[in-house]
């Protein structure tokens, strides 16, 4: 059951420069960096509100490490922008399960590894009117450390 | 002050196959609906979750009223997908005043009628490296009586 929109993804070319104009022009501070080898990015999480379900939304700002990543690619066609929207459940395995079920493409066999130690897949755009959606469990501590 | 992510605004063709996608996918139930003659859009609200500022989270489809519209004129550019996010804030006037003053530019001189009485202003996405950003203040029921 997805219980909360966990974050917006942005695709960005230059990261300490998107972070720095979401601090400067809104005051927002990032709460995490990371680089992910497998999705091909260097990210920042930026925390805007916890959630009813005890989560959080972010910013998941997002800079492709290398021209043939999923996010490098999107930029080269798309430019810079919203790249996904993600929804936070405590079950991604059995939501994406489900959802399979459904007859919408969920892109991964098995759920990866994302931003914080979460797990998380995605659901195909072309499925979902447009939107590439995530489905994201945090990780134990994410949720309830901070 | 920006104390949460009010909506995500989805742009599709057929608002309602949008909404039987998200609740036959997700159980996703309408919350609101409404046509806002202004903007040239019917739209449907989905609350997805409470916030810890005392607002809440939604997505907001849209689909457009008129082929002329802001909506209407993105879709047949972009396809369907995500059209804008939404920022709320208790104070949306010294908001868009404060970040105008910093050389984003927002789309109106004076906030406009959004959602379910809410009063909002759009900043310029190139100003916002490529995201079409709302600042939202909802009516003063609307974040309260549910």
């Amino acid at each position: 059951m997805l219980t909360r929109i966990d974050h917006i993804g942005i695709a960005c070319f230059d990261l300490d420069k998107t972070v720095e104009f979401y601090r400067a022009t809104y005051g927002f501070e990032v709460f995490h960096t990371e680089v992910n080898e497998e999705q091909g990015v260097r990210e920042a999480m930026i925390k805007i509100n916890g959630t009813s379900d005890g989560g959080a939304s972010y910013l998941q700002l997002l800079e492709p490490t290398r021209e043939d990543s999923a996010v490098g690619k999107w930029l080269a066609k798309n430019g810079e922008g919203v790249h996904h929207i993600a929804f936070g459940t405590a079950d991604v395995d059995g939501d994406s399960a489900d959802i399979r079920g459904k007859g919408v493409r969920v892109l991964y066999d098995e759920p990866r590894t994302g931003s914080m130690g979460s797990r998380i897949t995605f659901l195909h755009p072309k499925d979902c009117h447009g939107v590439l959606t995530e489905l994201v469990t945090a990780a134990p501590a994410t949720s309830e450390d901070h």
